[in-house]
C-alpha cells in the first residue's frame, strides 16, 4: 500500500464508524467572521460607493480613488477578447455554445388550463429582472464560471446581468474578461468580497441592487450570500468539491486515478472517493496514484486531499456501491462501468452523473454543456444543478368565471369560517350574492 | 376621511418618502432569539427524543413522559375525519382535489438529447426522499395550509412525509388532523417550535430527517429554519401577508372593502393597498370600510393593521398603478378593472394574480387550486409559489460517446489549461489517446 490514500472494506466492523467520518461535512459558522461580514455589509448599505471604494482601497490593495476607477465597459472585454490566444477564444466559444444548447432544453413557459366551472388556471413563467453574478479573482479566477453562471441567466431572459470580480493589486485574468463578453456581459466592476455582496444585495449609486446573486467565492463571500439571503435570492453556499467513482474494474486504472486528482486538484479539502467490487482493482488504482502523482502541477494539494478526504472503498457489489453512493449524494458520480446505462435510474442523490467508460468529469467542468455548478455536501438531496429555472419566477394567475366564482365561494366560505377567518368567507361570499 | 386607512396620492411631493416608508420590510433579526433557537437546536441534535420531550413538556404545557405520547398514528387521523362536521368534509375534500389537479400541471420530467457527436445529455428529475411539514398550533392552527404544503409534496412522489403540529396544553384541531389524512399523511408528531425544526432537519430515534421543511410558524420557527437551512432544504421564512388591488372603478366598493380586510384580519402587521385612478372612488371604498368594519369578527385587528400599514392609493392611471404594484411585487395582487385579463402581462412581480372582479383573493386561499403559500416583502421578485417543483430535485446526466469525448476532451484540455488545472485536463486528454 502506497499510503497515498485510505483504504476502506465495506464488510470491517469499524465501517460504519469510518464511513461516517469520511463522508461528515463541516457545519460550524466562525462567529468572528459573522460580526466582520455583518459591519461590512452594513457600512455598504449606509455608504454606497464611498464603502466600495474604501474597501478596495484596503482590502485589494489598489490605489482606487473613485467607482470609476473599478468599473469596465463594454470596450474593455472586447479588448481582452482580442488580446486572448485564438485557441482560448475558440474554446472559450464552444463551450458557451454548448452550455447555451443545453441550457435552452430548461427554460419553462407559462401555462393555464381552463376547469368545468369556466375558471382559467395557471402560471405566469417570467425571467429575473437583475441577477448578479460574484466572480472570484486572483490565483482561482475561473473563465469557464463566468460561462456557467452568466449563460443560465442570458438563456432565462434576465434584462439585467451585473458581474464583479475582484483584482487583487488591480490584476486581473483576460481570459476572465473576455469569457464575459462571450457570454454576453456588457460591464463589468471589478470589487469582490463581502463588499461586493452587500453591494449587489442593496445597490450603490454605480451598482443596481439584483434579485439573485450567483457564483462562487470565499468564506467571506460565502457567509455575506448568507446574511443577505431574503432580501435578495442566493445560489447555494457551496462546499468543497466531491467526486464519486462507481467501478466494475473494466476501466482503464490510470483513467480513474486521474479523475481522481481532478476532484483533488481543487483543494485540500475536496473529497475523491471510488468504490470498487475488486481488491486487486483498487490496488491498481491505488498503484496509478502513486505512479501519476509525482507528476502533477498540484502534486502537493493532491497528496493532502487524498490523504485526509480521500478514499477507495471495497464493496461486495455494484448494488452496495449504489446504496453507499445515494448515502453520499456526490455532486459528482462516474459510473464507470460496463452496463452504466443501466444504473443511472438507480441514482436518487447526485449532483451530475457521469456515464460509462468515456465520460471523465473533466468534460462536464468545462463544456458537455450540463452545468458545473452542483450541490455539494449531501444537498443534491433537496437542490438542483443550477440552471435556467433559477432565473426564472413564477406567478399564480387565477381568472374566475361567475359561475366558478359562485361554486368556489360556497367552499371557501366553509372552509374560512373553519379557520375563524370570517373576512375571508364574506369576501368569498360576497360575489355569490 | 374616515381615518381609518391612509390615504396616499402619487403626485405628491411627499409620496416617494410616504410610499418607501409603507412599503418597507424589517428584516432586523433578534440576538436574543438567534441564541434561544441555537440552543434549542443544539439540544435535539445531541439529545434526540429526549429533549423533544422535555421542551414540549416546557414550552407546549404538557404532562408527556415519552415520545409515544407524541406521536398520532394513521388511526387517530381517520378518527378526526370521522369526527367533524361532513359539510366540513366535503369542503377539505374539493378543496384538496382543486389543488391535487392543479399542481398535477407543474410536474417535471427527466429528459435528454443526442448532440451531433451522438453524446447523451439531459437531467434526471427525481423526488425528494422525505420532505417535513410544519403545521401551527394554537389559534393560529390552519387545515388549508396542511393541504397546500403535502399535497405538492404528494403529487411529487415524495417518499416519506413527516406532520408536525404542537398541541399546546394537549389541545389539538380535529380539522387539522382531518386534513393531514386527507392530503394523505399517515403519521403526525405533536412537537412544535425550534425544537420541531430541529427534529426534522437532523432527526432523533423517532423523527426521520428530511430533505427539506416547509411550512409557516412563529419567529422561533421562522429562525430556526433560517439556522437549519443547508443541513436541510427549507421553503422560505414568510413575512406578513400583503394583498395589492388595482381597481379602476368598476367593482363594488363593498367588495373591495372586504377584499383589504381578508388580508388586513390575518395580524396587525399584514399590508393591504388598493391603488385607483378616481378619488370619488377611493373615497366609496373608504366608506365602505369605515361601514363594514364593525360587524367583523376581528374588528380590532383590521383596524390596527389598516391604520399602520393600509392605504388607499390615488394614481393618474393604470399604468402608473401597474408600475408602483412592480415595484411592490405583492404576495397578492387582485386585478379589479374591467379590462384585467389584458394586464396580466404586464405584471413583472407577484406572488399571485387575480384576475377580474369575481376573483376574490379568499378562494385562492382554499380551494381555487393554486397554492397560498407565496413569497411575500418583495421576495416574488426572485421566488414563487410553493410547488411541484420544490419537491422535486435535478441530478444533470451525461453519457458522452467515444467520438464525443475525445471533440469535447480537446476542448475541456484546453479550458482547463487555462485555468492551471493539470489534472482536469489530462483526466480529458486520456480518453482520446
Amino acid at each position: 500500500m502506497s499510503g497515498l490514500i485510505n483504504r476502506l472494506k465495506a464488510d470491517d466492523a469499524q465501517f460504519e464508524a469510518q464511513f461516517q467520518a469520511l463522508t461528515s461535512h463541516a457545519d460550524e459558522r466562525d462567529p468572528t467572521l459573522v460580526g466582520v461580514v455583518a459591519d461590512i455589509i452594513s457600512e455598504v448599505r449606509s455608504r454606497g460607493d464611498a464603502a466600495l471604494v474604501e474597501y478596495t482601497r484596503k482590502f485589494d490593495r489598489r490605489a482606487v480613488e473613485r467607482m470609476d476607477d473599478l468599473v469596465l465597459d463594454g470596450a474593455a472585454l472586447q479588448a481582452a477578447l482580442a488580446r486572448i490566444d485564438p485557441i482560448d477564444r475558440d474554446a472559450l466559444e464552444m463551450a458557451a455554445e454548448r452550455i447555451r444548447d443545453y441550457h435552452q432544453h430548461q427554460l419553462s413557459a407559462s401555462w393555464s388550463f381552463t376547469d368545468d366551472y369556466g375558471n382559467q388556471l395557471g402560471q405566469r413563467v417570467t425571467p429575473l429582472a437583475r441577477a448578479g453574478v460574484y466572480v472570484p479573482g486572483g490565483k482561482a479566477s475561473y473563465p469557464s464560471s463566468v460561462l456557467m453562471n452568466v449563460i443560465p441567466a442570458t438563456v432565462a431572459g434576465v434584462h439585467e446581468i451585473a458581474l464583479v470580480v475582484p483584482a487583487p493589486e488591480g490584476n486581473l485574468n483576460d481570459l476572465v474578461l473576455a469569457a464575459a463578453a462571450i457570454a454576453g456581459v456588457s460591464r463589468v466592476v471589478t470589487i469582490g468580497g463581502a463588499q461586493a455582496i452587500a453591494a449587489m444585495a442593496y445597490g450603490t449609486e454605480t451598482v443596481p441592487r439584483v434579485d439573485k446573486i450567483v457564483g462562487p467565492g470565499n468564506r467571506f463571500v460565502a457567509e455575506a450570500k448568507r446574511q443577505v439571503f431574503g432580501a435578495v435570492g442566493i445560489d447555494m453556499v457551496a462546499g468543497p468539491s466531491e467526486i464519486l467513482i462507481i467501478a466494475d474494474g473494466s476501466v482503464d486504472p490510470a483513467w480513474m486515478a486521474m479523475d481522481l486528482f481532478s476532484q483533488a486538484e481543487h483543494d485540500e479539502q475536496a473529497q475523491a472517493i471510488l468504490l470498487g467490487t475488486d481488491a486487486a482493482y483498487l490496488d491498481a488504482v491505488e498503484a496509478a496514484i502513486a505512479a501519476a502523482l509525482p507528476d502533477m502541477e498540484r502534486a502537493d494539494i493532491i497528496r493532502e486531499s487524498l490523504g485526509n478526504r480521500g478514499a477507495l472503498i471495497q464493496v461486495a457489489d455494484i448494488d452496495a456501491a449504489i446504496m453507499l453512493s445515494n448515502r453520499i449524494g456526490p455532486e459528482h458520480l462516474e459510473l464507470a462501468t460496463r452496463d452504466a446505462e443501466q444504473l443511472v435510474d438507480r441514482i436518487d442523490v447526485a449532483g451530475a452523473i457521469f456515464v460509462g467508460p468515456m465520460t471523465s468529469e473533466a468534460l462536464g467542468d468545462y463544456c458537455a454543456g450540463p452545468n458545473h455548478v452542483l450541490p455539494t455536501s449531501n444537498t443534491a438531496r433537496f437542490s438542483s444543478p443550477l440552471g435556467v429555472y433559477d432565473f426564472q419566477k413564477r406567478s399564480s394567475v387565477i381568472h374566475c368565471s361567475e359561475q366558478g366564482s359562485a361554486a368556489l365561494g360556497k367552499v371557501a366560505s366553509v372552509l374560512a369560517r373553519g379557520e375563524s377567518l370570517t373576512a375571508h368567507a364574506r369576501s368569498a361570499e360576497l360575489r355569490g350574492e
